[in-house]
């Protein structure tokens, strides 16, 4: 019998599991919120990932438990572990990419380089920090934001009263003065062995991601070195399973501090599908599954990805297919069967070639058809 | 709404469309002769594809109905198309692919390079064919043949009394004497755009395909030109749609004669999965669907496919994946989800790179691990 991957969430992260899954021969079934949603075609379960029921109902089935999104409840993943389910990442790495101010105070402990940054309870607190930081910073809530939601900058106290409210500590970080964005995945194996692929160059507009350049333009040497240390220390200390996705800030006098962690694939990864030797979602497979894990070269000098973010406001994306496929013949295409809103992520495009501006040119080019 | 593309047949053909369609967000159902068979997770219908009621009802729900297989009988397809159903490649087209003595009368018509061949009736003229070809001929059932199955080479007509004791005509082919088998993959839209892969070296051991190189090795020039141009006019001129793998000899005094025909994706096409830019199960989903094809071009220099033949006697493929993915980690697997049985084809292995003899040797010693 082949062994079976089990998915909590039913988005398109569980949805490009799919393909490798079917490659390498291996079972998947998805826990999914609500019919209809994007890896439909694999989803054996409709429920709520909150129920320990529901989510013990589902394990029963599968080899091993992961995730296409971090928010099960701790005591959800702890009744797993409990039942003697294999849950990958388990839920004692899972914690700091659930939780940003555990996140902060675990990486600043490791001696790990991120921005300044401070735990503040309510307005006052969060003034002094500002009195401490040219007047402006970011505020995160710790938990459950993610593409720029649960982030805002402010520039005093009294600006968050709303979400002091709430009752809950808040993270305060220093608005670095970064260059450009950076991310460096990573995949791990519970029996340790590891696997990067080249730190990539990520630009993000309001927010969310919008494109990536993998590699990272002038990045050979000691910039690629110390974002794979970084994100191989963070794996091994955390003990973190599967894909790592460590966000980076390439700041305007040449460090690197860490922005954001997430604990399975990532937007940034996505180029990795057509434009490494082994794409995220297969290495995550493997990793979870503690089966060795595949190389991770480029296959083109240069991939490029863009977001397809909204789309034809009646309809779906294939609508615009004649006119994308034509035009960018050379484009891989990967649309994620949501209906078009604004702004929302529906698919993205990947570009390779030996030609940076010329596949930036090409990914530019395909997505805009989608979007225009 | 994405459209819909309905397989007929749930092997390994119709499980290998299954990731590109959910890639390009495009859905698919598949109509299995029996539950559990290699395209499960697509599978919507079970049923006997000879029966024009069940097929009929699976193409209500989809937007246009392929094959995994060449076996649906005529009147079936015939129904499909009186019902207004968009079946792709039609049955005008499907005909040279089902019955080999069409299929030879129809080339030879076209002046295209094929063996020495006689429709025979019995064994006298049988013996007569054999007695211009120096006593030695391959003697071919014209339908239902795959696999080396419905091939045999014989020496005198009473030697296929069996097969003329069934009634129907056979196709009688000279042994061609060749240096090597090639294979010449098409992919072609109804409103007539066609792309044409590499042509690739086929090796055959006992009449399955065994291994692929791609391109062939020393085609570049007037032999990729004269396969291409065959394969060209074989999709124009038969109306071919979707997917046309024509497989040659390349003899020994330097010709190439048509051998087989497929309309649909093909063994020696598994390398473009990984080896080119667009895959031939994508293309096929593109061609079906009269979407623009995607590019053909090679994504490494050499790509070499090796068929998993037979495999762990108790148990599955993945039971050798700890040793096969650790020992050749550069290597794409690919199962099918079958059951091991010696001599079946379970899956395959592609690798890539500048180095022919290195791809060649990773392809094999990855495939060797699942078969020995």
């Amino acid at each position: 019998m082949s062994p079976i991957v089990g998915v909590i969430g039913g988005g398109q992260l569980a949805r490009m599991m799919i393909a490798p899954a079917v490659s390498l021969g291996l079972g998947i079934r998805v826990l999914a919120e609500s019919a209809g949603e994007s890896a439909d075609l694999a989803v054996t379960t409709v429920g709520d990932y909150r129920d320990p029921a529901v989510v013990l109902e589902f394990a029963k089935g599968v080899d091993v438990v992961t995730f296409d999104h971090e928010h099960v409840p701790q005591q959800v993943l702890a009744a797993l572990v409990d039942a003697g389910v294999s849950v990958q990442p388990g839920p004692d790495a899972l914690l700091y990419a659930q939780d940003k101010l555990l996140m902060r105070e675990r990486l600043s402990a490791l001696g790990l380089p991120v921005p300044d940054w401070a735990r503040v309870a309510d307005a006052a607190q969060l003034d002094e920090f500002l009195a401490e930081h040219n007047g402006e910073a970011v505020l995160k809530t710790p938990r459950g934001g993610y593409d720029g939601k649960g982030v805002r900058i402010v520039r005093s106290g009294a600006e968050a009263a709303d979400w002091f409210a709430a009752g809950d500590d808040l993270l305060v970080e220093e608005l670095v003065s970064f260059s450009r964005e950076l991310a460096q995945l990573v995949a791990r194996r519970p029996s340790g062995e590891l696997q990067l692929w080249p730190v990539v160059e990520t630009v993000q507009r309001d927010g969310v991601c919008a494109e990536v350049i993998a590699p990272a333009p002038d990045s050979a040497g000691k910039l690629a070195d110390v974002a794979a240390d970084i994100a191989t220390t963070i794996a091994e200390t955390l003990g973190v399973t599967g894909v790592l996705a460590v966000e980076l800030f390439q700041t305007t006098d040449e460090r690197l501090l860490i922005n954001e962690l997430a604990m399975r694939p990532h937007n940034t990864g996505h180029w990795s599908i057509d434009g490494s030797t082994t794409g995220q979602f297969e290495q995550h497979l493997r990793a979870v599954l503690d089966l060795p894990l595949g190389a991770t070269g480029c296959r083109d000098e240069w991939s490029v990805m863009v977001n397809i973010l909204g789309g034809p406001a009646e309809g779906a994306l294939v609508d615009r297919y004649d006119r994308a496929l034509a035009a960018q013949p050379t484009v891989k295409f990967h649309g994620y069967g949501k209906a078009p809103r604004p702004g929302r992520k529906v698919g993205h495009v990947t570009s390779g070639g030996a030609d940076l501006e010329d596949a930036v040119y090409r990914a530019r080019a395909a997505a805009a058809i989608f979007e225009g």
